[in-house]
């Protein structure tokens, strides 16, 4: 970089923003002037960002204004009408200024929705952000997961406790229990550090079509006094004539969206925005019953109370999609849209003119590769996020020549990981309670219904996804009714990233998202016995495990290779099947050694538990406490994943139990990709055995001569003949 | 839309447009008169659009300038400083222009390179767009199935063969022979519609991260005499001082780049360009034994020795990626970029400052999804694309509220195709030969390596995919020696659009692809005998197949419930692992009836072909003439889709003939996801049963009374237990 090169260029691109941002307002401004129709927002239930049903009224009920075109005395721009006319440019952000976004957001639904929203914003975005997430438990844990092992360069996130904020706004009476929510963007003002001068508030149903230091850059535009800068409302609702009786909220003409808000924060503290709001809202709910629209109807009564509040913005800042918004008014003489807003109930169902266009640029991000987006910012130099430096070394010392480059890369890759991706009900403590753990991608879907029809217990799963992929599984669950209807499956995306299948890091999600005192560690393709889950909950309780015995409970595994079978509905009917040759023991054919140790003889005649002892290659499907050990993150694709678990459980003394009435049988499939490559290519097979070495070397480490014990099942190679 | 408030707001966006590229122009101006380095660019063979190797010499060889920064005589802004003063704004182009593009483009993998070039430009643009492709044949047969299939609104393609220009540019002696298509930029002028007057034209290696129309605006700053606007080379190359004895062709300093090139067809026309070009480079070729950077010497030379030509554009237009590019200077200060160029041989592993950002930016396009591209210009009225209309329509008339609505909508779904989408080399013309045609989606990519190995001869495969997960597949191929070695299977790309599987539709596009005179219509979860395709080719011959007998030759089918198992190399070992329960004919246990007229027990002792008659339900797997009837596209997800086929085959008096010595064996896999649809959901039954009706009024239809022989087999509901 030349020194004597950089004011002049940095001059350019000063002025270029400069004047791009002036063309912005000249042109928002002017259009800024007419009118809009109106719009609204239903959220999901427990959450949400900006008010619910009805901001826009069902549309049975509206009745389209007589005169949108005309009446120009009933718009906000009254007040401030010079924004309609040429304006200064507002000075751009300084490069690399932090901006502060804050959204609320609570529930499930809403998380998925904000993350959409965030990978709009750091597309187009080109300065670090700073994001203030009021969040309730449930969004809490989502997200916190989510951006800690997104590890975005350059994006901080604080988290305020919505619970917290709760007794400030649950006086006001409102139509929707989530509304709760959205009225939290009235006490920002207060829940933000005080230090915080300035803070763009969004919807969690935005997405971003530009950069959002463009829409910070209009702060420079505010006067001396205003406070709030919104864009107008599109929708008639608040000129109070789409029904007969229809009371709105006040509002200047027809109000404003708060969607999209620009705040002034330290303004609002000054000019006294806890009592300001709180007064107005009083005041207006001696006559009117509870708000319809949340926060928007307060944030309209107290401006129409105080004027100088308000800077209107420019329409492109909000353009808000209903089936009658006047919206297009806003852009159809525009070449660019900023921030487009979902605000009807039908969200993308929703129909108006230019629909299709909205909506492919909403499943754009709603599909976009998450990982793209942990890019460095360019030229601003920002804190690496929370172990990326770490990372970076480690991977930096790999060396790209060795043939186990891709192992060792992948092993070292921090997915991203999105827990509870769908509604999840925790299971209600219960001392003896277990939750069935396994992990799946794409082609194992259909293997759920089936699950959930064998184990109607709590599951813990996690799915290895693209983020379009992820999309799919969603319409998946809720086309299926046996899927949906369970509230009790905890899905947790871990998003892909590399070539081979993170196995062992899959199973680590799902087993540390478990949330009963024990865990049935299956694998997706085994479907377990009607009665298991009680079963097992009972011999759980009999045996003491746990607390007075240190145990994995084995769950003998078998296998059929017919498509379609009668699955048997007692130990006698799988005896029976076993003998009639239509059942054998797991992998009785390709690597009987993997079970061999559960003695499947004894089994067919015990009454009671009884011990058995470790061997090579065991790998039983077990059930432990919760906080047993985790599996081996190194051993990613095919061979080897659960026999060091298995390995591990050993070392650290559980006894191994198998239970005499338990059972899990898999079911036919396809050979995986990681088996095909691990059987076609001598190098997996070598980078298998390194990895086993690896393990040892660790092993001894910990458990110092006692893991000598495991040196010759180590040792020995694999079969590529294992399946 | 208000007539008063056009003008106004037209003003506007004008007057935006208008400063957005004063912007462009002051910053790009002002860095353009700084220096950078080294570019270049490597085509794969039998293409492309720059000149090849070695634009950027190996590494080893490239000797850094001493002075980079200096030496403000060697750069080619001298004749035209004025460039980088403030300008004045080029004014935007018309609202809806319609902008011209040039691409050349041949081979397999360049194919693959335009699209994603394409999709970049469409994800910005907003203006109709009209593009001229210079194609080989294969590109060609490429391009057309896939612009025809995407039906993208705004879009006019035109095509211009390649091979009818090679005469015009042989003579020029060149280093490699895929540079032929590089020269033929040099013939646009005269190989374009003579009533274009201007284009721009583009290697197929660059990425849009911005409008197009910023850039065709930049034409409006031309003087009266420039006809050629270009980038600076970021390169040191023409300066000639990279090794010893280094003589590059004559360039203005460090020359231009010809990735991106504003071209003024009628003026280069009316200068004379034909003879102008070819005498520069006849006196250059005196003392140079040939070009090393294709066209992009000769464009040099000329604008040497007429730098009146040459209108210099903004750096950021022709951003080029190498390893000792300085580019960065260029957009390093700026906090935009316009057009990416990989013009290094490297491609995306190439290593510089910014590389993962530019390399997210470019994978963000190749995963992109280029079904959300297929929206509604803004604004711009365009003429459909053909058949758009009438789809549109179609679309219109289904009722979303029929429970079928899912069937109908994705029988009326048009996937964008892209065939041949690997490198692949047709089968040479021989009188017997027959191709393997099958469909698979990502779960049975495992199945193509065992397919290579069993069937030597030519295949055509239609693989339902998203755009990343052909990226997937890419990567699968070359990963695999196996695969990696065939030239001779032909990969096409089906791009999923809709929740049912378009089962037939892939069929047919495979079908469509077959070259050889006949094909085996197969599926992907069949491995044939070893011996299969020498067999079928003789027998196809010895029975006169296609021109003395209508006839489909059965294979017989088998089916295998062992993950693993010893394929049987003969009929003989065949009936053995029949005979021991380890084979058994196909869907023995779930649906005889869709082989029994087969008549395995025949076919044991059968020594010659022998005739069968149709029965209901019969699906056999047979060979047939390439000129076949299709597949009927109705049938999507899962259930009648062979049946209906055979039918139809019948309907029109096919011979059904079972091969003594052939079979074929299923291996076992997990449900489809559609099956497991089929047999969770009455709805999907009855819309099942509902479109065999409809299949059969057509049959009627086409037959008259000879239809009625199939109505019982069409009316007889179909067992959820089929699979």
């Amino acid at each position: 970089m030349l020194p004597r090169g950089r004011p002049r260029a940095l001059g350019a691109a000063a002025l270029l923003l400069l004047l791009l941002l002036l063309g912005f307002l000249l042109f928002g401004g002017d259009l800024g002037c007419e009118r809009r129709e109106p719009g609204g927002r239903a959220g999901d239930p427990g959450c949400f960002p900006g008010p619910l049903l009805p901001r826009v009224p069902p549309d049975g009920r509206l009745r389209r204004a007589a005169a949108l075109e005309g009446d120009p005395g009933a718009g906000p721009g009254d007040h401030n009408r010079s924004d309609c006319g040429p304006q200064p440019p507002p000075p751009p952000p300084p490069k690399c200024e932090l901006l502060h976004v804050a959204i609320v957001c609570a529930g499930h639904n809403s998380s998925r929705d904000v993350i959409t929203l965030v990978k709009s914003m750091l597309f187009y975005r080109k300065n670090p952000l700073h994001l203030h997430l009021v969040t309730d438990a449930v969004a809490r844990n989502i997200l916190e997961t989510l951006f800690h092992t997104w590890m975005v360069p350059a994006v901080r996130v604080s988290f305020y406790h919505a619970d917290e904020l709760k007794p400030q706004v649950s006086w006001i009476p409102n139509k929707h229990y989530s509304g709760l929510y959205g009225l939290m963007k009235l006490v920002l003002p207060s829940a933000l550090p005080a230090e915080l001068a300035r803070v763009i508030v969004l919807d969690t149903d935005v997405t971003f079509a530009s950069d959002i230091s463009a829409l910070w850059a209009l702060f420079a535009h505010f006067s001396d006094t205003q406070a709030i800068g919104l864009v107008e409302n599109q929708s008639d609702w608040y000129l109070g004539n789409l029904w007969k009786n229809h009371r709105p909220w006040p509002a200047l003409g027809r109000g404003f969206n708060t969607g999209v808000i620009l705040l002034r924060l330290d303004r609002l503290r000054q000019a006294g925005w806890e009592q300001m709001w709180r007064l107005t809202a009083r005041r207006e709910l001696l006559t009117l019953p509870a708000t319809s629209l949340a926060d928007q109807d307060i944030f309209n009564a107290v401006i129409k109370e105080h004027p100088g509040l308000v800077r209107r913005l420019p329409c492109v800042w909000n353009v808000q999609l209903s089936d009658h918004t006047l919206a297009e008014r806003c852009y159809s003489e525009a070449s660019d849209l900023k921030v487009i807003h979902w605000n009807s109930p039908k969200k993308l169902r929703v129909k108006n003119k230019h629909v299709e266009f909205f909506r492919n640029f909403y499943l754009t991000f709603l599909g976009y590769d998450g990982n793209l987006l942990r890019r460095e910012l360019f030229v601003c130099p920002s804190q690496p996020p929370p172990g990326a430096e770490q990372l970076q070394q480690a991977l930096a010392q790999l060396d790209e020549e060795d043939p186990c480059f891709e192992f060792r890369q992948q092993q070292l890759t921090v997915h991203r990981v999105h827990v509870t991706f769908l509604p999840h009900e925790p299971p209600p403590p219960r001392p003896h309670d277990v939750t069935l753990v396994a992990q799946l991608s794409m082609d194992r879907l259909q293997m759920l219904e089936a699950l959930c029809r064998h184990w109607p217990g709590p599951m813990s799963l996690a799915l290895y996804l693209t983020d379009a992929e992820a999309q799919q599984f969603l319409h998946f669950v809720e086309a299926s009714p046996v899927l949906a209807a369970r509230q009790d499956v905890a899905y947790h995306v871990v998003y892909r990233e590399g070539p081979l299948y993170p196995v062992n890091q899959l199973r680590n999600v799902a087993l540390a998202q478990a949330l009963t005192p024990y865990v049935f560690l299956s694998d997706i393709d085994f479907l377990p016995a009607y009665s298991l889950y009680n079963y097992l909950r009972a011999s759980i309780e009999q045996l003491g495990l746990g607390s007075q015995r240190k145990a994995a409970l084995v769950v003998p595994a078998f296998e059929t290779l017919r498509y379609r079978f009668s699955f048997p509905h007692s130990k006698v009917e799988l005896l029976a099947l076993l003998d009639a040759g239509a059942l054998y023991t797991f992998r009785y054919h390709e690597w009987p050694r993997g079970h061999a140790p559960t003695d499947y003889a004894r089994w067919r005649e015990a009454q009671a538990p009884y011990r058995v002892q470790w061997a090579a290659d065991y790998e039983p499907y077990v059930v432990v406490p919760r906080d047993c050990p985790r599996y081996d993150p190194r051993f990613v694709g095919f061979g080897w994943n659960k026999v060091a678990h298995i390995v591990e459980l050993d070392a650290q003394e559980y006894e191994l139990l198998v239970l005499p009435e338990a059972f899990t049988i898999h079911l036919p499939h396809a050979p995986s990709l990681d088996i095909s490559r691990f059987r076609s290519s001598p190098t997996y097979r070598d980078c298998l055995q390194a990895l086993k070495d690896e393990f040892h070397q660790d092993l001894s480490r910990h458990h110092g001569a006692a893991a000598l014990k495991y040196l010759p099942a180590l040792q020995q190679p694999q079969s590529p003949a294992r399946g």
